[in-house]
């Protein structure tokens, strides 16, 4: 599909191209500034964003008109009112089949696959691993070996998993993020996610999860991390090696933490924010900020853990104070 | 069944019917005083609920011996202990089977239907809509077209579902909700639900939630909604067009909100309240009574969001002077 | 196998036994020392349980160098710098196979099973109840007569499961709990769980919810207890009879409690504690200490009922005059 033709058909009803295309070309996605090729879109909404454009490869990129001047040479600008949402309305267009039924699959001669299991295209799974009944796994998917996944695990498209994972019964590994742009009048219109999910070797995920693909690149759990039961993983997030993360977690989108993080049950954080080496949360912990590592932190609003132990204590001694009984 | 011998079956063990029935009847069910018929009984618990019995079409009514009087002619009063008990104990005879085998089914021809997929009695699937493999439908269930019903979803007896939906692996719609009459020896009496789920267009489900089924009536997802992963939605809980609800959210039962309502995750709300259009409610935050239109909040207890944004601030100057270090 | 082989085969790379075993044996399994038998391994990891040590009848026991000398005759001490390390160890050697092929099942002539459901091996199933599709039960599970068993749930092997029990959609039942040893590198060793869960008469338990097993031993849902949706009940614990834990509750393992106790919505409670009979704990209520029968308590950090229902009040005024504007 040529550049114009996508734009025509992503864009009806909903935007306007506001210059005109110079440099038509055969398009084969959407993708980041940074690894965008000259077949591909980018985009970009933000000004702090605009340094990355002088070194993108990217065949053209969806703009604001106020910024159209700083497109260099060789890039395709496409002017638009809210670059985001023509982003997510050009995303429908590039939407990859997560459960075609099999036509190859390539299973080693010691892994056993329940005759219960559903199996996409194109899936390998490696020596002494063993796929129980209902589980249903997409295209692409690739399992390492000695790997057990439980029954009724759901496993979407392209997603990659190491040796020695163990994925208890009912999660969902790789379900698209929860990402949308907005309309004027209210609508969210669906960015279709066309990154995947990477799990490490010797991790081990609990019962009912569910770990969001990347909306580009990957969502990543890294080598020995352990989850339990019912813990949201947003897209894009990264779990660092040897981490914990206890019942109930929810990471929202963007959260990475370093080594031997731990978080205790129904902790949980906002977006984008780092976690460093060897912190740990407590229960319920609300985490808005970058933590430095080896740190220790309780409480919503997040408090140093020290502090939060004394919260109470002194609260409890200030309200007797000041209220009459 | 006659309703004298529909109390004799459900009562027994539990309750005493305290008067005689003069006009018997083919009973056909359990409805609420607003849209019982003639054939049905219904029950009044609360004197406050009084008012409604003046216009009612029920042909009994389950009530306490301090408000007998107050059945208009017409209707059968029947006299118990406990009106809500009798109710929870009627509505067992009652239980529509949900997931029947499949006599018929009519599924559109740009349909696809996975092999591995089960579905009940009496379903229709509209056009170019996709039930992938292990996606369980029960009895009466209703899908529009271009839906996509990712694999090991349940859907339960009578949901209706719209165009455009998409519902991510695990997820479990109609399930029944949460609601018990209790005994004097602290059982709990399963009232059973025969209302059902409806879903609107365009709305986008996440993976492993739960939204329960109306008692009597409708649990309503509107226009355009978009629900992350491991939420929970409650019995009679009706969702405004075009509102987002974060990855692990819970709303209780009777939760309605307007358009355009935000809930951030792990938020959650007390029953039987109403959030105005455009509210926002922060991560975590804890809903315990009606919200006006175009408000924030946050916070547990619930404050407004900006005086939540601040009270971490205040909380921790007003701590550091009054504790001893 | 003999304890030497399995101690060999166990600790190779991890571990170094720091004595010589005098006693070989053929080994059959890793007990606590209240129940190991003398062809069991069992392990002490802190003084407090030494007493237990003197009524033991295991095999052998891991234990530290310095509470060597408190090991009576007859069993065989097994000295190593990281006793519950080497017990998790070991552990791996006897992982019992949850999904077989079924080769055997007792299904009462008035019971339903889904063509759609997978049993494992050895499984019985009682009169009148019902397996829907999509469920998958592994070995030795019981399962009593009038039971629904509503699609797409998992029961692992070795589950209990009495009369007239109903489990919705998508809830695991029997899991493996979230418990690991951890090494000085920071790499997590699982303890594989041999215990079960036993869910008794009248029970029930709602959609995607997660019950894990225990590590020895049961964990136990008691007579007429009602679970909502999207709880996660750790292992070992003990749910009393008619307690109702409301949705996205979150139990941490060995939380035990007494009969008609009720957690409301996203509660929560840490590890190892006990809730009286009769205790009622507010939605979101975050319990870390045993609590007397017939209390009532909310909030986090958790007050009393009466309290935490001031303590917005008592906040506020407080933080008026405190904060300036």
């Amino acid at each position: 599909m040529l550049l114009s033709q996508a734009i025509n058909r992503a864009f009806k009803g909903y935007l306007t191209l506001q210059n005109s295309i110079q440099n038509d070309f055969e398009l084969s996605g959407i993708a980041p500034l940074e690894s965008a090729t000259s077949t591909q879109i980018s985009y970009i909404d933000q000004d702090k964003y605009i340094s990355s454009l002088a070194d993108s490869k990217a065949g053209a990129v969806l703009i604001r008109e106020s910024l159209q001047d700083k497109v260099p040479k060789g890039i395709q600008p496409l002017v638009v009112a809210n670059p985001h949402l023509a982003f997510a309305l050009l995303s429908a267009l590039f939407i990859q089949n997560d459960f075609s039924q099999s036509s190859f699959a390539e299973i080693a001669s010691t892994a056993f696959v329940s005759p219960c299991a559903s199996l996409g295209d194109n899936v390998r799974i490696g020596e002494d691993s063993k796929i129980m009944p209902g589980v249903v796994i997409g295209d692409n998917v690739r399992i390492g070996k000695n790997c057990k996944i439980y029954p009724n695990v759901v496993i979407y498209g392209n997603t990659h998993i190491g040796n020695n994972v163990n994925i208890h019964a009912g999660s969902v590994i790789g379900c698209d993020g929860f990402g949308y742009a907005h309309t004027d009048k209210g609508e969210h219109i669906k960015i279709e996610h066309s990154g995947r999910v990477v799990i490490e070797d010797d991790v081990e995920i609990g019962a009912n999860n569910t770990i969001d693909r990347a909306v580009f690149g990957e969502t990543i759990i890294k080598k020995g991390a352990k989850i339990d039961n019912l813990v949201q993983i947003g897209h894009n997030c990264v779990i660092g090696e040897h981490s914990i993360l206890v019942s109930q977690v929810g990471l929202a989108g963007s959260t990475t933490t370093g080594r031997n993080v731990i978080f205790g049950g129904q902790a949980g954080t906002g977006g984008h924010i780092h976690i460093g080496d060897f912190v740990q949360v407590a229960g319920r912990g609300a985490v808005g900020k970058n933590l430095p590592p080896h740190t220790k932190w309780g409480g919503h609003p997040l408090m140093e853990l020290d502090e939060w132990m004394k919260f109470y204590v002194s609260l409890r001694r200030m309200l007797k104070k000041s209220t009459p009984r």
